[in-house]
């Protein structure tokens, strides 16, 4: 299938992250009016919640009237299908309900972009293959790099929901415990390794009670985010023996503000890479479940230049989303719509494919070199950090748009300083 | 302060869980009727949603007309304040509004008890120093017991919110990847070590954003139930490295119907125990925010008698829920209404006083006696765990009600078998 041609030029532009065969379901407002439903299209928003509000787009009922897609995440796959259907049929070249629907557009440049859906729970994983390594390496040494259960399960851990922010909201250093390995007691300082991770997330459009297969969480999956996990790597090192990372990952986790829907990217569907031990029956994949989406991460100092620091692919995850769900369920764990899945960082085989400050600069021990002559071993206030990702297709292209965040200082005090 | 008397005479038995001291929030039903907010006196519940819609109860809005306790805890302790004082009114001998509240009394046996509040997050602590020392040296032997941070951070890790259910709910023994040390891999089976674990949930009923000093932490905490972080040891032995417990804390946490508010326990406060090494200053409790509460458990096989198997007390703690709030917020991570604080298990120092199977039988290798010359190592199919506690204080109780679960048997397959 090559580019579907729509009646918004902008669209059907080479390069373009929205044309019609993507559709990604996000929430703008204009001026500082009320947050809505929109779709991308182009450089411009189409104001979903609008054409509903008008008949235009007929969904059994109002689902779009909320400034959040969980009700039509609610609503199912069949829903799913038939707004995905409505949308191409409303902005495709030659479409009759061109006049009725051009009002409602409003370009990308003006519209103020708010989460997505309203986050259930968050859970992160740690699916990467080379990520593992590369940190398992710097915790433990190269021979114990690799947990013993890592080949048999997609390990995860739970995170804070109530921390997820839309791109474009800073980030405030956070303080927390460090302890250096030659202290004999721990600090409360604000943290010195604070690092970003390049990850996706997939978003669970469908509720479920005890276990689920492999296909059914595939099929529960909405759509993709990219995501940054920021993680405080001094604070990790010191808490998380024996329960796991905490505080250090509860700053924030931005994510972009387009949720790609999974039938965008059905295009783009790869196979997880070989095992390298067979899984359990329960964990294989029943097809390929992953995509190849090319992931790049870009790294600008306060008032510098930008550098490509990262260039790498999902399809490097060990494990698919939809195994990971599968997982998340094994011990019956109700699961809901709004679940927000990281997939773990994504690191490639060589250097400059990896996703984390922390392997880019081996734990601060080889720092990157930036565009100007700038170094950086972690991230230090002011630097931005752009994710930018997106599935090649024959003539078009499957965009997320950006997922960005900024370093700010920490607080001077921060007991009782509020945000 | 000793015993408020109340016309509803069954509150003024020596005993009781619910004299007028206490008025717990819950949320009931009658006869499969519409579940709403009541509040238990004596052998009662009060329908104060009915009061509220009467006019008999003004909280400056409708906050009692949802069936969950997290609008009232929004309004803040003012309003919380003013929901005991005039409650205690009503309620009080004496008072003149019994003829218009009398109408309204249910009595607790033909109650059926539901979720008290919307958990928004749920997290779970590891803060019991003979529990954190008795699993650590079967975990890791006794001179690695506990971690090195144990006495610098109450240990957390973020749990699964849609796993909480209310005491009465059949616990399904969960299925999971098993690996015996002697086996070259993990199987995927039900779990063969399915335990309780005996823990008090704070929650946290105001909002913040940022840090949180020791003393707003504890404001912030609305009361506390029994909880039963219902805990798979196998499933957990072999997933929880290096990123902390995940499924094997998944498939239920059981909490007792009745929240006692922090203005009930404000009588039974004590200091945690004396510190083993300084804190850093920012976790220095400000005064006692721990509280005397006595605590049991009893487990019945099916068709069995019942066995005080575990007598205890919450001032065991190590920290108190408000330091584990305000470290829970030292990364900036918001807290919302309605996050749940489990304050890990609760075990004495003594074999009867410990808080979970794994402690009692010693992972197994010192089966524990019941009534009837029964023997348990963990928890078998149709066993009934109940945990009951209290405060007491001069001529009254402030009795939690209980927190009941029982193991129903695991499914057959549970690949796309519901729960």
């Amino acid at each position: 299938m090559g580019l579907i041609r729509s009646w918004v030029e902008s669209a059907n532009r080479e390069g373009c992250d929205f044309p019609l065969n993507n559709l990604p379901c996000g929430v703008f407002s204009i001026d500082g009016d009320d947050p809505r439903c929109g779709v991308a299209i182009g450089d411009f928003v189409l104001d979903v919640a609008a054409l509903e509000a008008e008949g235009l787009i007929d969904l059994g009922g109002p689902l779009l009237d909320v400034p959040f897609w969980n009700e039509v995440m609610e609503a199912g796959p069949a829903t799913w299908a038939a707004l995905r259907s409505r949308l191409t049929g409303i902005l495709a070249k030659g479409s009759a309900d061109r006049a009725a629907a051009e009002p409602h557009l409003w370009p990308l440049s003006e519209a103020r972009m708010h989460m997505p859906f309203l986050v259930a729970e968050y859970t992160d994983f740690y699916a990467g293959r080379n990520h593992a390594f590369n940190v398992g390496s710097m915790f433990r040494g190269p021979e114990n790099a690799l947990p013993p259960n890592w080949l048999h399960i997609p390990i995860g851990y739970n995170g804070r929901a109530s921390s997820v922010v839309v791109s474009g909201t800073d980030v405030r250093r956070p303080w927390g415990q460090l302890k250096g390995a030659d202290h004999p007691a721990p600090i409360f300082a604000p943290s010195r390794r604070f690092d970003f991770e390049l990850e996706m997330g997939a978003i669970v459009g469908q509720a479920s009670e005890g276990m689920v297969s492999v296909a059914r969480a595939d099929e529960m999956i909405f759509g993709y985010v990219l995501l940054n996990d920021w993680s405080a790597r001094d604070v990790q090192a010191w808490e998380y023996q024996p329960l796991g990372p905490f505080q250090a990952k509860a700053t924030a986790t931005t994510i972009s503000p387009w949720i790609v829907t999974r039938a965008a990217l059905e295009p783009f569907r790869v196979a997880t890479p070989a095992r390298e031990l067979p899984l359990l029956p329960h964990l294989t994949e029943p097809g390929p479940m992953l995509y190849d989406i090319a992931l790049e991460v870009w790294l600008t100092p306060d008032g510098g230049a930008e550098t490509v620091i990262t260039r790498t692919t999902y399809a490097e995850m060990y494990y698919s989303a939809a195994q990971q769900l599968c997982h998340h369920t094994t011990s019956g764990c109700p699961m809901n719509v709004g679940d927000l899945l990281g997939s773990g960082t994504i690191s490639g085989a060589e250097k400059d494919s990896r996703g984390s400050m922390l392997e880019l600069s081996w734990g601060g021990k080889e720092p990157l070199a930036l565009v100007g002559g700038v170094t950086r071993s972690f991230l230090e206030d002011g630097d931005r950090v752009v994710f930018r990702g997106g599935a090649q297709g024959d003539g078009y292209r499957i965009g997320f748009g950006e997922c960005a965040g900024r370093v700010i200082a920490a607080h001077a005090d921060p007991v009782d300083a509020g945000r």
